[in-house]
C-alpha cells in the first residue's frame, strides 16, 4: 500500500508548531477581547447561494464546492450530462461550499440575526478558510484568518481602535519594526480626479497597488499601456511621493483637493483619526500615511490599512478597512457601515520564525516525567504522580518498566523540564532524584521539596 | 432577494454560546495538557484515499466529498456520464473529502511522521468533523470532537489516565452525577464463547449495544430473531446482570471464564486498571464495570469506555477504548497499539444547559463601557479609556455621541459589568460616575479609585 499523503496546500501542525501558533492566536484573541470584541464562529460549509458572486469571478473559481450527498446525479437531465458544461452542472450537483473568508459569513450572520444584535456590533472570529488557489510559499489552501469587525457605526473611533489593536498585538508578539500603512478610498478618488483618470480609475488603482512588487517603472509602464499620458503619471508620483510627516502630507492634500470633491472627506477622516489617537494619549508611532495604498478592488469605501513587517519578505501580515453596506448583498435594506481588520497568522508565523522571535515560547508539554526501575518503584511512582498533579503541575509516568536511559530519552525528546527518578534507594530514604533535563543538574529532595520547587 | 440560510445540521455560535463552549473546551484542553498530551491539528480536507474504507460502508456514504477544482468533467468518458452511476463517477470528480473523525487523520499523521515521533506518542486534537448524517436533536453535520490518544504502548497505565482525565474534566465542569461504564472486548468474547454464540458474535454485540435504548425485552427479541435460543439469552442476562461491586463482578467472571480463553485476559486487564488506580491513591468513584457495554462494531480490541450523565437524555457524552494497529490501514508494518478517549462537546453543552451548570460562565465581553454626553466629554473619555486599558482591563468607549440611555442600553445588552459616565460635572470635579450594571448601584470615584476597584 502506498504511503498516505496530504492534499496539496494543506498542512499538519505537530506539537511544536501548535505551541507557536497558539502563542500568536492567544495574543490576538486577548487583544480583541480587551477592546470589547465578542467571539463568533460560523460553520465551515455555507450554501453556495451565500458565497457565490461575493468575491468576483476569480473568487467564485477558487471556492471549494461540496458534492451533494447520495445520488447527486438524480435530477440531472441526459442533455446536461452530454453537454459537459461543468459550470452549468455545478449548481445541480453541489449546493454547499467551504467558506472563502470570514467577512461574508459574518454579513450573513448579521442579516439572519439582525433582531437579536445590538448595534454597534463588535465581533471577532478566528477560523480556517479554504481557497482553491495555486499553492506557493506563504500561500495555502487552508489557512486561519483572525478578523475583528465593528458594524453599525460611522464613528472613526473604530479606526482608532483598529490601529491601537494592531500595535497591541505586535507589542505582545515582540515584533518591533513594522509599519501600519494607512490610506483612504476617498483620497484615492481625489487623486484620480486631480489627474483626470476618468473611466480609467480602476486601472489606476490596480497599477498603484502593485507599486511594492513592480516598482515605479513598472507602474509607469502599466499606466502607459492603460492609456495614461506621461503628464498624468508624473503628477501621480509627485502626489504619492509627497514628503513630510503624516500631518504634513494630509495638509498638502487638503490644499490640492480644496474644499469640495471626494478627496476632502478622506483627508478629513484621516486627520480625525490621528486627532483621536492624540486625545487618547497616544502618538503616531508605526503609522504611515501611504497615498499609494489601494488594497485591490475590494469593497472598502473609507480608511484602509495594511501592515508590513520590516526586513522579512512575507508581504502584508494584516489588512483591513471601512466598508459600507456589506449586508446589502443579502437583501438588507438597512445601511450597516462597518470597519474591520484581519491578521494573517500564517505570515506572522513565518515572519516571527525568520526574525527568531519564538525563543520564549515553550512547547506545550508535561513539566515532570516520573521514571522508575522496576514494578515496585513504578507502583510507588503512581502515588508521586498523583501528588505532583494535585499540586497543579502537569506530569506523566513512563508507562512501561524498562531501561532508565529510554525513559530519560523520552523526557528529552518531548522537552519535559524535569525527570523524577525512583529506585529502591529512593523509596527507602524518601529522597527522590530530580533531574533538570535542560541543565542536567541532579538533586536528591523529598517529595514536598520537589513540589515546592516546581512553580505552577 | 431571499433571506440567506444555513446548511441543514450546521450552526452559528454567537457570543453567549461561544463563551459557554469555550469554557468546556478550555477545561478539556487543560486536563489533556496536565496529563502530558500534546496538541495536534490536521487539515479539514483529506484525500479520499485516506478516508474511504475506514468507517464501513455506511461511513463512506456519510463522507462529504469536495469537487475537484476547475473542469471536473474533463477526464470523464461519455459512457461514464450516460451510465449515471454516481458511485463510480465519484472517484473521478472528487479527490478530497472532509474529515469524518480525528482518529483516521491521527493514524495518517503517525504513519507520515513516524521517524520524528517518540513513542509512546500522546496527542490531543480538538477540531470539527463533518458527517452527512440525518440531522436531529443532538446530532449535527458539523460538530467538534475532543480526542486524546496514546499510541505505541500496551501499558494500561494509559487506561488509568483516561479514567482520571474523565473525572478531572467532569469535576472542573461541575458535573457530579455520572457514570464511567467500562468493559473489555475480551470479556465480550468470553461471554460469546460461554453462551456458544459461534458465528453470531457480531449480532450478539450489536443487540447488547442497544440495551439502553430498547431494554431487556427488545434485546431478547432481537437475539431470538438472530437465532439465539432462550437458554442462551437467559445465560447472557444472568451474566451481564451479575450483582456486586466492580471487583466482585470481575472475580465472578474470572470463575466463569476459567484459566484459559479470551475472557481471562479481559478480566485481568480490568482488574489491573482498578489496581493501578488504587496504587495511584484514588478510588473507584463513578466507575461501573458494565458487561453489556459493546461500543458498536468499531476497531476496539481491549478496554472500552463510555460516559453517561445522570438525569439527562443526551446519550453518552464521552467514549473510547483500546485498539491494535490503527496504522495498519496505511500499510504500517509496525504494530502500534493505542488507546483513546473522545469528549462530545455538543452533548456536554446540552447536558450542562439542561442541568443549569453554566451560571458562573460570564459572557466574554468588555468589563467597562465609557459613556459621555457630548464631544468634550467623549474626548475626555478617550484618555480615561486608555488608562483603564493600561491597567489591564477590557474596555470600550461608546463610539458615537448621543443619548446616555442608548449607551447604557448597549452596556446592558452586551452584559458589560460597569459603565463609567462622563459629563461636564465629572470633568470639572475629577469624580467620575461608575455604575454597576447588574445591581444598578452608582458611585462617584476618582479614576484611580475606579481602576483600583476593578480587579483584573
Amino acid at each position: 500500500m502506498e504511503k498516505p499523503t496530504l492534499p496539496k496546500g494543506t498542512r499538519d501542525f505537530g506539537p511544536l508548531s501548535m505551541s507557536k501558533r497558539q502563542f500568536i492566536l492567544d495574543h490576538i484573541r486577548a487583544v480583541f477581547q480587551k477592546f470589547g470584541f465578542q467571539p463568533l464562529e460560523t460553520p465551515a460549509m455555507e450554501n453556495l447561494s451565500v458565497l457565490t458572486g461575493k468575491y468576483g469571478e476569480e473568487g467564485d473559481q477558487l471556492l471549494y464546492k461540496v458534492l451533494n450527498s447520495g445520488d447527486f446525479l438524480k435530477d440531472i437531465t441526459e442533455k446536461q450530462l452530454i453537454d459537459r458544461n461543468y459550470r452549468s452542472l455545478l449548481p445541480a450537483i453541489a449546493e454547499k461550499g467551504l467558506r472563502y473568508d470570514l467577512t461574508v459569513p459574518f454579513a450573513r450572520y448579521v442579516v439572519m440575526n439582525r433582531h437579536e444584535i445590538t448595534l454597534p456590533f463588535k465581533r471577532f472570529q478566528i477560523q480556517p478558510v479554504w481557497r482553491a488557489d495555486r499553492p506557493q510559499k506563504g500561500r495555502y489552501r487552508e489557512f486561519i484568518q483572525c478578523d475583528a469587525d465593528v458594524i453599525g457605526t460611522e464613528s472613526v473611533v473604530s479606526e482608532m481602535d483598529i490601529i491601537l489593536m494592531i500595535r497591541d498585538v505586535f507589542a505582545r508578539l515582540g515584533i518591533r519594526s513594522y509599519s501600519i500603512n494607512v490610506n483612504h478610498r476617498d483620497i484615492l478618488a481625489g487623486i484620480a480626479s486631480v489627474i483626470q483618470a476618468g473611466q480609467q480609475t480602476a486601472a489606476l488603482f490596480t497599477a498603484m497597488d502593485k507599486l511594492d512588487k513592480i516598482g515605479i517603472d513598472g507602474v509607469r509602464n502599466e499606466l502607459s499601456h492603460a492609456g495614461f499620458a506621461n503628464k498624468q503619471t508624473d503628477r501621480l508620483f509627485e502626489m504619492i511621493n509627497s514628503p513630510g510627516s503624516n500631518r504634513e502630507k494630509l495638509t498638502y492634500f487638503q490644499g490640492i483637493f480644496g474644499p469640495n470633491g471626494s478627496g476632502k472627506k478622506g483627508t478629513e477622516e484621516l486627520t480625525h483619526i490621528l486627532e483621536l489617537l492624540s486625545r487618547y494619549g497616544s502618538d503616531e508611532e508605526h503609522i504611515e500615511i501611504d497615498l499609494a495604498l489601494a488594497r485591490g478592488l475590494s469593497y472598502y469605501t473609507g480608511a484602509i490599512f495594511e501592515v508590513k513587517i520590516d526586513n522579512v519578505a512575507v508581504g502584508s501580515v494584516s489588512g483591513g478597512g471601512r466598508y459600507d453596506n456589506l449586508t446589502q448583498a443579502f437583501g438588507s435594506k438597512e445601511s450597516l457601515p462597518g470597519v474591520g481588520i484581519s491578521f494573517g497568522v500564517d505570515r506572522i508565523f513565518d515572519a516571527m520564525t525568520e526574525l527568531e522571535l519564538f525563543p520564549g515560547v515553550a512547547r506545550k508539554t508535561a513539566s515532570v516525567l516520573i521514571c522508575h526501575v522496576d514494578e515496585q518503584s513504578m507502583s510507588h511512582g503512581l502515588d508521586v504522580l498523583r501528588r505532583i498533579r494535585e499540586a497543579g503541575q502537569s506530569a506523566e509516568i513512563y508507562p512501561e518498566t524498562g531501561k532508565l536511559k529510554k525513559q530519560l530519552d523520552y523526557a528529552n525528546k518531548k522537552s519535559i523540564a524535569y525527570a523524577v527518578v525512583i529506585g529502591p534507594d529512593e523509596m527507602q530514604s524518601g529522597l527522590l532524584a530530580i533531574k533538570n533535563m535542560e541543565t542536567g543538574e541532579q538533586k536528591k529532595l523529598t517529595l514536598d521539596e520537589i513540589i515546592h520547587s516546581l512553580h505552577p
